[in-house]
């Protein structure tokens, strides 16, 4: 994926693959407005919980690029609306409001200290300036988030990839690849890291209607990467497992609660019964960004319903007859029992999940209290 | 559904609803030679396992009409071949071979006792063309399987309709409808029986791809008949059961062995795993004409592999990427624990499914042997 790069900044303005073009088409998207960043996020030219987070946080630098700061007040006013509006682009992506808290984190320390500042990232205070300089330091952040994505996932594969044992067959559900964050990808990272070692694996792709992520983007990246690869419908799934065809699942997620709970997109938790059914390990790669450990249980998770149309037309093409009612829930949330390990870039957490997630995160010490 | 006939022979011509056509238009496809009719079959102009054995008999008693008979052998070879050539068109469904058989036994019996008849069917016999009476018995032996089909689906809506209590919701998957048969149709003739009878339901209609007769077909019937209904991806079942949403499940079934081991459209096995973890009940709905009682279970049913463009391409447009791999079986096997009870024309088997499918069939008795 070295010559593909999912979303990145460049001349002040944010650059995007089209995802929604591909795989016929292999286009990208200058915005150079945030409110085409949001756009972006809502029709999906970009998704996938990292990939959402970044573009969210280098929305949100772009939008405060061009605030006029007339005071702090107004500054802050501003900025936080830019983010209000990011924050109601997706309502089920974790890494979306991780994003946005780490660019407030980001803004508010830059304006906080900003009477005592020399230097807010690389750019030198001029005092007359200090709010360039917090835009440029919202820049370096969210730059920087990007950044830390890439190698969170590298370190996702570096932990998960003991689990594929050579000419395993693998099954996995939409795009938990490089195109679903900046680069490599949470479940991909896992599979490309064996592959890297020299493993051999055969990888089956669910489409992952209605969107079609699996049949768009993941056959798409395992092929430029001459990963064994086959496409079924998700239907074939279940099939494929009853035949003994499939030796581990892998997916991605988008937000999992402090209990192991965790929500991933449409037919996750439809593989993961079916996967304890047959007795297949199922597990979940995903970075700390996508836990939410506010969230107890996933029931409180918020599940985005989208347009009905995603399933009622393809492309404009109208497939069911007009007048029926569509129901289009995106993901759905797969409760912890289901899940065999969690693959993170902090290392495994296995059940007792509630427990052992809790140890991947930094411990605050005595002196931090 | 009384103004829509899935198919009905007509001036010597087999006239069938165009199913790849729906529901964006209503045409009808009228085929004069039988080959045209096996070629409906196979691209699924016509489908739906008692509906592919209608066409199958109609196409036959086509073929026959215009068979050029020197002699009583060759023109058995002539109708062997014919037969032969519609066994070939798909593998799965049952009542393909069922309607091959049935008019087979009736070529037979019409062209061995030839000599001695006075009447074939409803034609009397003229010595100088015995073979056109024979023909006009094949044509009445057809259109007689498709109209003791609308009856059996009558009946499998009589037995079932229990099955369905007031204000239930209903998950069904594929097109089991009036479509899949000469009419009424089996999983949806025990909903058409549950409302005939005032009881008001709620269908979730699973897309079912690749195909969607799920979208086209069955959310179009239940719209005619003003039965509620809403549309979901495949994958969005799973979290409906989870949710509490789904008092039951009815399917149809392409071949059902001798152990309760049912094909029917790819998919269902994934729902039976569902309803079984939820606690749900799961009924397979099929006219005795689907039972395989030489197939002993599951495994020996030949599943039908389809050409991968029907996943990887909509309507001609291409959705993945060139190159990759496709696996398209068309149907799976649930195995005979998961289903609750079978709805037949005969009445209803619960397990053991082996010893109560048996006593529907119409026992020999000491005067048979």
């Amino acid at each position: 994926m070295n010559n593909i790069r999912t979303i990145y900044w460049e001349d002040n303005t944010v650059v995007m693959i089209d995802q929604k073009a591909l795989p016929m088409e292999e286009r990208y998207l200058t915005c150079s407005r945030y409110e085409e960043v949001i756009a972006a996020i809502r029709d999906m030219t970009i998704r996938g919980a990292p990939a959402i987070g970044i573009a969210a946080a280098m929305g949100i630098a772009l939008g405060a690029l061009h605030l006029e700061a007339k005071d702090d007040r107004a500054f802050r006013n501003a900025f936080n609306d830019i983010c209000d509006q990011f924050a109601q682009a997706r309502p089920t992506a974790r890494n979306l409001f991780w994003a946005i808290e780490g660019m407030k984190a980001c803004f508010e320390t830059a304006l906080t200290g900003k009477t005592g500042l020399k230097k807010v990232g690389s750019a030198q205070i001029d005092s007359s300036d200090v709010y360039a300089a917090i835009k440029q330091a919202l820049i370096e952040e969210a730059i920087g988030i990007g950044n830390e994505d890439i190698a969170a996932n590298r370190r996702i594969g570096l932990h998960g990839r003991f689990f594929i044992k050579n000419n395993d067959r693998i099954l996995t559900h939409c795009n938990a690849g490089a195109l679903a964050t900046a680069g490599y990808g949470t479940a991909l990272s896992v599979i490309r890291a064996a592959c890297e070692e020299g493993k051999t694996v055969h990888v089956y792709v669910d489409e992952t209607r209605p969107v079609l992520q699996g049949a768009r983007l993941t056959a798409w990246e395992l092929m430029k990467e001459s990963i064994s690869a086959t496409l079924i419908t998700d239907n074939a799934a279940g099939f494929l497992m009853q035949q003994g065809k499939i030796d581990l699942v892998i997916v991605g997620a988008d937000r999992i609660a402090a209990n192991g709970d965790t929500a991933n997109k449409i037919g996750t938790y439809s593989l993961a019964v079916l996967a304890k059914e047959h007795g297949i390990p199922f597990y979940v790669a995903a970075p700390l960004s996508t836990f939410d450990l506010s969230i107890r249980q996933g029931k409180d998770i918020i599940i985005e319903e989208r347009d009905g149309k995603e399933v009622a037309e393809f492309e404009g093409r109208r497939i069911a007859p007009y007048g029926i009612d569509v129901y289009n829930p995106a993901f759905d949330v797969t409760p912890y029992r289901y899940i065999t390990a969690m693959i993170t870039d902090a290392g495994i957490a296995r059940p007792p999940f509630e427990e052992n997630i809790k140890k991947l995160f930094p411990q605050k010490t005595a002196y931090d209290i």
